[in-house]
């Protein structure tokens, strides 16, 4: 089986809200995807270790943030490569509310969507969640950004709970870079040379990693 | 509610294929997604009108054919705008069968996935397929074509029975084109005029559909 021929499988980035009693957590995912339109629903899939997954099961509703090419590098590290029970990712962005309470990112976000789950499908390592559309408002006029977009222009890396990770030693070939993050596995575009010159208080642009959590390739 | 805001959610375009006993179908969905990574599973959303949604019931199997820039216009038409109750699709397209025998687009496609169904889950008028991936080939190193591709550069439209189909009187605004296909409501990119003069033997080149089923926008 050539694993990488689901390389080619299309999916959009998003941030998933919940409110989880007086704090609000999220993650990003993406794995969203319409599943009938009358009534207009829809399905997510999300890792059982993310705190978001066990916040859905007890309040049943979230908010999807649509994630656009403006969406700003931070937010991958702020919401994909840490947990909810860590820190409270929500204060670090501008956020809103939906009108039942759900948080959504307000800033390089085309839009969110309120949903309230009718079903879940335990699979494996991940829950399948089935919901229904509540809510959805239109808030920025820019290209959803899509997971090829991430890995390409972005240079994104895949959190180890996306169902599309696969770790680096199973991929073909060798690593090309010079250096990367240990963390989120960003791997620095320029030379050594020019990784060594970077000041002390260089961060991964991804996940907000220290100089010294890199490593040579 | 804005429905329009789920039009930024991203898609890929596959070719789902089973076999029928000695026959083949097959139908277009945009409703891949891998769900977990171990073991590799996806799920795929097809709706229950859709033959190929019946014949996967009884085989348990099913191959995905990722769509690629290359494929070719027709390929909607024919997978997209006809039923397989009515005529074998893959007869008029070159194809493979899966190590299990599942039929896949051969020319086009960036590789296919042999799957086998775990579970599935009923959702309105649709069901969700729970599958396991058994085989995956690499066939051309092309990009897989997107939903957004598909709307924007082949000016391609949705087909009723797909889970992000809203009739043309639901969308905002009016129609700016002025032939339309009746059936796969393709709009006709020139003048009225420019329409007139085209051959008799014009066909929609979505779904094949004669000139004279087209109707002024």
């Amino acid at each position: 089986m050539d694993i990488t021929a689901l390389f080619n499988l299309s999916y959009g980035l998003y941030v998933i809200g919940v409110k989880d009693g007086d704090r609000k957590v999220g993650c990003v995912v993406n794995t969203v995807s319409q599943a009938t339109s009358k009534p207009v629903t829809l399905t997510v899939c999300i890792n059982k270790d993310n705190y978001t997954n066990e916040c859905i099961k007890r309040t049943k509703e979230f908010a999807v943030s649509i994630l656009s090419e403006r969406t700003k590098e931070s937010l991958f590290g702020i919401f994909g490569f840490s947990s909810g029970r860590d820190k409270d990712k929500f204060s670090e962005v501008p956020y809103g509310l939906t009108p039942s309470g759900q948080p959504y990112v307000k800033e390089g976000v085309t839009g969110y969507i309120q949903c309230k789950v009718i079903d879940f499908v335990d699979n494996y390592t991940h829950t399948i969640f089935i919901a229904e559309v509540q809510e959805a408002e239109n808030l920025l006029k820019e290209p959803p950004m899509t997971y090829a977009y991430y890995h390409k222009v972005v240079k994104g890396k895949t959190a180890k709970n996306a169902p599309t990770y696969v770790a680096e030693t199973e991929k073909a070939g060798q690593p090309t870079c010079s250096y990367i993050c240990s963390i989120c596995n960003y791997e620095y575009p320029g030379s050594k040379e020019e990784f060594g010159r970077l000041p002390e208080e260089y961060k991964c642009p991804i996940c907000q990693a220290a100089k010294n959590k890199f490593r040579e390739c």
